[in-house]
């Protein structure tokens, strides 16, 4: 089913659909609660996406609270896309109280690289033990350190390109890395799955990036090998998205489209 | 048309379409300007379903604005979704001067009982006079200072089982308060009524009772008896997210025509 | 094509379409990176409109890192819709660091007039060389120093009404106004522009006016006549808006119709 690659120009298998839809029936099951520190532009999308597939999202942003809600919740998102001072101190306190009730939380490196405040934040995070990581190439080869032209939230490289520092950063943090594109790769550093379809006009709707991290959040909360729950996720929402984006006349008609079609999902593949 | 029950075991009688109807067209007649302190995730949809009602939103969150606008506007909406402390800080300012203007305010206590800092702060607000307050079975249940089970925004109890909480709550705070779920239930401590309709999908999308208790900030702004004004609120959003939730496909379909039934409702009940 | 008026009871001429074709063109040619200091209730709807044009938005809203991206960005988006201290701060930041750039910058001054606080700073900002303002008749009155009526986001004056404020506030600050309404004026204090179309459909919908204010502050980036460009930015938002409005049922089913349209559009008045 999967395969351990020293040699990084061997890409990955594709991840299995039977084993997608075994996470997605188990998903189903038991619904996580998800608490999102996410940034403000996607927050009614993101919610939105967790609730049309049956999971709970929960928004908490005090700091005080955040930390008495993550205890709470069964996954935790951190999305530093609008990052300030204030959320910051959020972000810490629920990761700080997500790690002491054993909670998986994910990060999100939006448009890490290019400024320096969110690139440190982010390196610190990196030491707090994420379950998960997903960004798009650029972001994850910045996170490893290693050089990239990006100039925001747009990502310049490929996921093939950066799948060398997904491996190389999941295996430095010992988590599993979702590196998103045409084609997403998933890799724990030692194993690594590819996920393709998609289409290119999600890039054209705000917030697809940040609400798969939501979740991947989600499925961090489940029971089992945390590379296929990740792998799931991102298969999902390329399913999804690239079924709806040929029934769609644009990004405007893709949004409750993309929502109607989560919540009809009822498994992978068929 | 409405009857006092000293026995909580009595159900109330249905709202009537003719006194709903009578509340629209006067709400239609005079849309009212609405100052919304709302939550981070909920802001866009919320402004939407009152434009389409023909209401005027808005939002101004510094403190000092804050306090000037709520003396001009005819309601003021006060949801501690994502309370923090600076938002606190203007929803504080708000109620003094919407208070000092007889402007009426509304309390929509989202996850009240489950996280400290919030329970505080909506125990506070209960002491500065809310014209109504509109919450799911937990959240009304917690700030009458029963107990409850709810670990969220996700309500565990039914509305029904929350409805002596509502009576006692709206007799000891002197207001209107809003129960609502399957189906809504509406008091003031004397008397009550029941709303039945909407739809399970409706949970599905976020912000639907977060909108909901802004459009009970509206109508709150009408002259008359205020007990009738927030069952009419009530019913206008069962009403039509009813026949919404019928005629679309999921989540994603229910927004867009929604909004366009709230923007066409002309009547109740016909 | 245009002309000088000294005599403010002579109306503007219709902006031509070749033009705006002409600038179209160039934007679809070169697509800016506009980093968006908006508003809280629109920044989904924002980002949407920007991406379904083929731009990237961004919204970076750290004080340190707000200079940092505009320094980056080709264009700067201004809106104090929902102004507060943290927010002021990270404005300000931003404008200081696209003046050294020279990065064009467009303030929509959200409310000015019945509000003091953003009163204040918008006159602030005036110092500060706009590339561009773009309000409602109300907001540009009231920024030019003339009175208004206006209680908060709503206009009760007419552009037209204003366009003699409008001519003298763009002389005064040496920028490009655009004063929208039912006609939308473009001036720059020697030309002017009038542009019709848009639909009353349009003032129903949260976020309209300032998704066209960072449209604006997309063809700012452009080189060449930035009184043309601002007028091709108010000639697409109200050529989409107007024919799509004829095509739907309601405000809900115009966003995602709205957003469809702005994709599509390939070029004007054809």
């Amino acid at each position: 089913m999967h395969t351990i690659h020293s040699d990084p120009s061997i890409t990955p298998d594709l991840f299995p659909d039977t084993l997608a839809a075994a996470c997605l029936q188990q998903f189903h099951a038991t619904p996580p609660l998800v608490h999102c520190l996410t940034n403000e532009v996607v927050q009614s999308f993101t919610a939105n996406v967790l609730l049309a597939l049956g999971a709970f999202p929960a928004m908490v942003v005090e700091p005080k609270e955040a930390a008495q809600f993550s205890a709470m919740a069964n996954g935790l998102l951190i999305n530093i896309g609008t990052l300030h001072r204030t959320r910051a101190e959020a972000m810490l306190a629920a990761i700080a109280a997500a790690n002491q009730t054993a909670t998986p939380w994910v990060l999100d490196p939006v448009a890490v690289g290019g400024l320096a405040y969110r690139t440190e934040f982010a390196h610190h995070l990196l030491t707090l033990k994420p379950a998960a990581i997903r960004g798009n190439a650029s972001e994850i080869m910045a996170l490893s350190g290693m050089a990239t032209m990006g100039r925001g939230v747009d990502s310049v490289d490929t996921s093939l390109a950066a799948l060398p520092s997904a491996r190389q950063l999941a295996q430095q943090v010992k988590t599993v890395v979702a590196v998103t594109g045409e084609v997403d790769y998933i890799t724990d550093g030692q194993r690594d799955f590819a996920v393709p379809g998609g289409d290119l006009l999600m890039t054209r709707v705000v917030g697809t990036g940040c609400a798969l991290s939501a979740v991947v959040a989600a499925f961090c909360a489940l029971e089992g090998d945390r590379l296929h729950h990740v792998a799931t996720a991102c298969r999902i929402m390329s399913q999804v998205g690239g079924v709806v984006s040929q029934q769609v006349t644009g990004p405007g008609s893709f949004i409750p489209a993309f929502l109607d079609g989560l919540y009809q999902l009822k498994t992978i593949g068929v």
